[in-house]
């Protein structure tokens, strides 16, 4: 899958979601590969609505099964690190953080380097609320995914992956 | 209108607009009346998903015509004050905040005491964000609103209203 697929993909899950977005909002969804150059399994479809220096939201799409790898959000300069919320609006996420590993967990990873398993499950009208300095991860399911993020400022470029490959 | 009415009227909206909520969601609508018990003309229809420390996200409806009345966030305890984003969903919009009186404008507030005449008008996928110590009104057309808010920490008993009648 390109880029330009990937985009397009997104913009029908917005609309799935029923989701209104600007022209100009749909030409600049950023698709995420992570290095990886592997979007159907490992990628995220982000749309950025604002990120100030004080407050940040984001709308997301996962296609079916895809994955945004293990992270998390460090404090940078003295500011806490990102504190971030989902919401889940279409579609079904599976989200992984530190924790007590969930028995018979409902999915798996790709490929990768994973190091937390306590499951989440958002359907949606559920949220879960992700404070700094926490390894997460998530995956949609079979339908794909359109989740909603409230967040303080993000700084991409900070966030550290539990896998050494990736690239953001 | 009762604030049981309102809240079953704004749920309504949700649904317009695609939203979907919990049941539990849908029990703790919050219904301002804003102290003047005069809801079709000036009150706001308040769903808040997350108000941390740090961040805040609410969905926020407008009946037709209906009001939120003019106010300001100001610096709290140390805080820089409230600043929001305001995504329109559904419907349309009228904002008004300080700056040029916009000639010709399309909306009028309902009775209070309105100083504020700068016109933005969000269509769905538009968004505008105010920041602290900024003065602001906003008032749906004819078609009602359905608005999320992306913001810092929300203090509303610090807000300050231009109507001295008002109570939050």
């Amino acid at each position: 899958m390109t880029v330009k697929e990937a985009r397009a993909l997104a913009l029908d899950y917005f609309n799935l979601a029923g989701i209104t977005i600007t022209p100009e909002e749909a030409a600049r969804i950023e698709v995420a590969g992570f290095g990886l150059d592997d979007l159907e399994n490992t990628g995220l479809e982000i749309l950025t609505y604002v990120n100030t220096e004080r407050c940040c939201a984001k709308e997301m799409v996962l296609f079916p099964n895809q994955t945004c790898p293990e992270h998390l959000h460090p404090p940078v300069d003295g500011n806490p690190g990102k504190e971030e919320t989902f919401r889940c609006r279409f579609g079904r996420v599976y989200l992984y953080v530190e924790g007590e590993t969930t028995a018979n967990r409902k999915q798996n990873p790709p490929d990768g380097v994973y190091t937390v398993f306590h499951e989440i499950i958002l359907n949606p009208g559920e949220q879960y609320t992700i404070y700094p300095w926490t390894k997460h991860w998530f995956k949609a399911g079979g339908e794909g995914a359109v989740i909603s993020e409230f967040s303080t400022k993000s700084i991409d470029e900070a966030d550290i992956f539990t896998d050494p490959r990736i690239r953001r």
